[in-house]
């Protein structure tokens, strides 16, 4: 007999009985309390807000927000959608666009300024630690046995869309441009949100599609890998370049970047991987790997800030330098993926979500503006990507099918849309936009999937 | 061939010859860096703090938070401890007491108070989370097999010690009673200082020594569970009693803490039971067990804040109504604990460390007052536990193992402890001696009852 023994819930058939009655008479009990003291709980003497206090109604709005977005992305899945879609959507119905809509004043009573600023830095937590699992993810061992293929693919489906994107970005320039002032930044920036593909998103795609153990999908997550590595270095760059985070010259933050990327590639590496090994030898050293792996993770992320850097930058950098021959870090991943990616990154989302405005897109200039960068983002991505992959010498279906797959942009798309909006390259409409834009190509990913497959006949 | 094929780290032995020197190289290339830009990134012009951002900051004091406490956990581990008297004793060395002795500047440059603030709210996800998981583990089952034996050791290791503890308060009531004034509801909050047994730290020593699934390690967890059951409800009556968090008469918050313990275990019970069940039919419903129940265990907290008691009550509460017989919800809880308990209850350790201040133990006074009372604390709870014990027919052995288990009082006195200095019923320095005392009464429990397998023989 354990302690642990498992219990049946309810009891027996004389409990089953009494449960509905007991659950009346409490409900009915608790209306009489709320009748009688109701009033002064809830418009108490602690203040504006009633009884609530700054930790409580933090509190409450974690709860709503994780509860909304994975109801939402719940009820979609049941379309074929990944959860990521139904996250972002839920963050937007919780966002001015819906819900500030719907009921201006309970809005504003769930989501106060303070509470939005404390919901930020924690969502930061979620978000840092995703990028730092996507890093992990990068793995680059595919490229050289489908060398062609990865590079023309990736050309065509980064370097294609880049282009047009510079190009759309610069005739949009007065309705999207942020306030940031350098036409060059912000048309390079708008170029690389149009060039990327979202690798994690794209994976979980594959898998619900069941074809991510095929060539077809190997070479999609491949050429997302290489496309998400180089997009992260562009953005390196361009920070770098254009001195956007304001901390010393562009001298400075060059040189400090470059630093960077070498002591980690060229001390911090080799010490993780002494230290993984060493951890790994005794079930202690087991239990610190999870804090030693977090620790550097956020860390790295504080230093890539200081030094003038995006902290998902840093994050995601030492991501990519943790080994990846290490069975014990394959099972910290997932420890990490339960609390951080399902309950913290649904904060980002809302976050999202709640600096969106679906009310921007008022009028039809917005609406033209909106469409036409949608598709000259689809139509540029899948010429790219599916030529990429025809010129390699795959065939059309399966060229149509890369096509699609590396249109999907997902959350990697929100990270650079929130990056933009920050650093002010783009405005708010802009921003909507690029939300509204990650969201659709996500979305129609998996159906346009499963429309080539019905007629291909099976997939793979 | 998978796509995360695993790949040695490091490469071949050229690589390897070639690694020292790139890492000087890199160290040397940041070296020239920072001499050439160092003052204009650190000192830059983004502020009185150089380039650190709010952002930077809270990420900067996570990660070394997160460092420092496990590393001294791992530390000590070598001395037998349980990982939270490390965790614990990382928090005390970044608090006022060390780190803010030694380097007084670079504490108030780590931790300045938007930091603090920030960190004191992203903790107390972790405490709500670890408070759900506490609530989850609360397993009666064991009681009805040694009802006696529970029973009396539950009177004794608990009754004893409150009554012990409310007479040592209203002697000591000059010097460590808080200002909030009532001298009952300090005293009570006192003996249930004493009097309490940490569930989780008990359970995870008795793992550590083997002897968790022995007779003795069982009645040593039940005893310790229904004292943190009676403990929390006990703590729920007095802050309803006393109207301590300030939101409404007596009468309401009483009114209200009734109601909403009914409605949790009538109505939330089996209601939770039935979502449990249909969501455990598909994979997809799984994933949304996770969220459901973390979101539900941070909603109770915010919640039972509102209605004037504490939001750990309402995490445990609902964590106490969670089905225990089901497989996913064991699954969630590991998943769960990864980054909660690893990443944001250090969090709260260090908050209690950062309010801890040894410096308030200067003189003999505070010295005697805390060797006093932590000789009450230790002697009284092995009396009583042990003398419980020995009534119901334990061996003289076994209730001395009991007595000394009992006595273990970890993160349960912690949280009790800050509960304290926040409704000001205790002092500052009341909370360190409350800290410093469970500090100790943690640490000597797994090298005492070495002691005493040693002296009797073999163990259980």
């Amino acid at each position: 007999m354990t302690l642990h023994a498992a219990k049946p819930v309810g009891g027996g058939p004389a409990r089953r009985r009494a449960a509905p009655l007991g659950a009346i008479g409490s409900l009915l009990a608790l209306g009489v309390v709320l009748a009688v003291w109701g009033r002064e709980l809830f418009t108490g003497e602690t203040g504006p807000h009633g009884g609530f206090d700054p930790i409580a109604r933090f509190l409450l709005a974690v709860s709503v927000i994780v509860l909304v977005c994975h109801l939402v992305a719940a009820l979609l899945r049941r379309f074929d959608q990944p959860p990521v879609v139904g996250e972002i959507l839920g963050g937007l119905l919780l966002g001015p666009s819906v819900f500030g809509v719907l009921w201006p004043s309970g809005r504003a009573w769930l989501f106060p300024a303070e509470v939005l600023s404390t919901l930020q830095v924690t969502a930061q937590l979620g978000l840092v630690t995703f990028m730092f699992l996507l890093g992990c993810e990068l793995r680059l061992d595919q490229v050289r046995a489908h060398r062609k293929a990865v590079w023309t693919t990736v050309a065509g489906s980064m370097g294609l869309p880049f282009v047009a994107g510079v190009a759309a970005a610069l005739a949009a320039e007065g309705v999207i441009a942020g306030r940031f002032g350098s036409t060059t930044a912000y048309a390079l920036f708008f170029g690389l949100a149009m060039a990327i593909t979202a690798l994690p998103v794209l994976a979980r795609i594959l898998v619900d599609l069941r074809i991510d153990d095929t060539a077809i999908g190997r070479l999609a997550l491949t050429c997302a890998a290489v496309g998400d590595g180089a997009a992260w270095a562009a953005l390196t760059v361009l920070l770098a370049l254009t001195g956007i985070s304001g901390s010393g010259s562009v001298a400075a933050v060059m040189g400090m970047a470059a630093a960077f990327v070498l002591v980690t590639a060229l001390c911090v590496r080799p010490a993780l991987a002494a230290v993984v090994r060493r951890c790994e030898r005794t079930p202690a050293g087991e239990q610190l790997l999870l804090p030693v792996l977090a620790a550097g993770a956020i860390g790295f992320a504080s230093l890539s800030q200081v030094i003038g850097l995006h902290p998902v930058i840093g994050a995601f950098l030492f991501g990519v330098v943790v080994p990846r021959d290490s069975a014990a870090v394959e099972r910290i991943s997932k420890q990490l993926q339960g609390f951080a990616v399902t309950i913290l990154l649904p904060l980002f989302f809302a976050g999202v979500g709640l600096s969106t405005s679906l009310g921007l897109l008022s009028g039809v200039t917005p609406w033209l503006l909106f469409l036409g960068l949608l598709l000259v983002a689809s139509v540029v991505k899948f010429i790219g990507a599916g030529g990429g992959a025809k010129l390699a010498g795959m065939s059309t279906v399966d060229s149509l099918r890369i096509g699609t797959l590396m249109n999907c942009r997902g959350v990697t798309e929100l990270v650079l849309a929130t990056i933009g909006l920050q650093y002010k390259l783009v405005n708010e409409l802009g921003f909507t936009i690029l939300v509204l834009i990650a969201l659709v190509t996500t979305a129609a990913t998996g159906p346009l999937m499963q429309l080539l497959s019905r007629r291909a006949g099976t997939p793979g």
